[in-house]
């Protein structure tokens, strides 16, 4: 498993592009994914998010393994799957991504059920009871669902260095061997973890979703997406 | 206000009796309170909690400023009022606490809406739209409710060097004297918190809550009540 070389990133938006540009400079093949493969994405004041095919074509011409392409076409090319799509979408676009191209398959979920429908503050449209990485691994049983990742902004993801002194960092998982694979590769080795706490099984994916509406209190109160918490006792 | 002599403790519990015994040890007079004045509680491994009643005696032959009377006496009692009951008899509670002795008085909602009627672990009972700090300033319009100290355990409530190294406490509510005097004088002064902050109104109670499941997955994995985040960026 220490010798992953495709990822497939389900979704092309700022995580994905995000996760997929730290992927390719650790040499990996990456596919980022959309069901349009040509828009770019207004960011307001922070600019535009190319589209996914110029992504690609902008990373190709950098000499690296960068493709562009369907749901499907990107959680075949990964060896590791990726869900980087907004949450209240995530099991439609796994469902597009195809239940056979996630069997057997590490699928690390980033994404927060955050429902923008009654505006601000969003509300978590499942929570409580039941979370986002509950329903992704019910629905696709043969995935090896890894909730991780989901309680930090994107760029802090893959750069925990962005946050200053000691901050941690969560997985929750029915499969050991894919946490322990998640937790010693992708976070610690490839991302540089320092703090990793295993929660348990999946069920433990509420309390990571469910402290999402205090990460944004602190994102409003702090004025930046480069904070943390650290674990203290 | 920072002259309060008279402490009400709706509640008489574990949480109740620990910020009772810190407020005596600060000289201020204390009335805990109960439906029941006599029954102690047994708390298995951890011995047995007195009875309101003997909670008063004990202190009182210590010379302490130490009662105990209904929910409605300690209510009356305070010039400031703490919630320390059980969230989800919280209202009940209060209601017979009578909304006449909470009008125009600052309420320190310390609960958490937590609902072990499924088995472990709780539920929220209310969350995500809604939260307990809110339901309780809808149902006592003219009580100043400050939700506060609910993301801690009861012993680091009031005495938060029992973790070691910085970490954080939150306060939430609409009246921003009331948060002022909670901040300043109880959290600071009396209790000894460094990091006090501020998340705005009373619907930040939901993002204080929310956080409870997050909280009780680090109890598990901590083996202990004694611990706390710190925000780090």
């Amino acid at each position: 498993m220490s010798e992953v070389q495709n990822i497939g990133i389900v979704g092309g938006g700022q995580v994905a592009q995000t996760i997929g540009n730290k992927m390719l400079t650790l040499g990996l093949a990456v596919m980022i994914s959309s069901r349009d493969l040509d828009s770019d994405r207004d960011l307001g004041p922070r600019g535009k998010l190319p589209s996914v095919n110029q992504w690609a074509s902008q990373h190709t011409a950098a000499g690296l393994k960068a493709f562009g392409g369907s749901f499907s076409q990107a959680a075949e090319f990964g060896e590791v799957v990726f869900n980087c799509t907004a949450g209240v979408g995530s099991v439609d676009a796994l469902t597009a991504a195809g239940e056979h191209n996630l069997a057997d398959k590490i699928l690390v979920d980033l994404a927060n059920p955050l429902d923008f429908s009654q505006g601000m503050p969003p509300t978590l449209a499942v929570c409580n009871t039941d979370s986002l990485g509950e329903r992704i691994q019910a629905h696709f049983p043969q995935a090896r669902v890894v909730k991780a990742l989901n309680t930090v902004s994107a760029g802090v993801m893959v750069d925990p260095k962005l946050v200053t002194g000691a901050h941690d960092i969560f997985v929750a998982g029915n499969d050991v061997e894919a946490k322990e694979w998640v937790s010693h590769i992708l976070l610690r080795e490839w991302f540089g973890w320092e703090r990793i706490n295993d929660l348990g099984d999946i069920t433990a994916a509420r309390a990571l979703e469910m402290y999402l509406p205090l990460w944004l209190q602190l994102f409003q109160m702090l004025q930046t997406p480069y904070f943390n918490i650290q674990v203290v006792r």
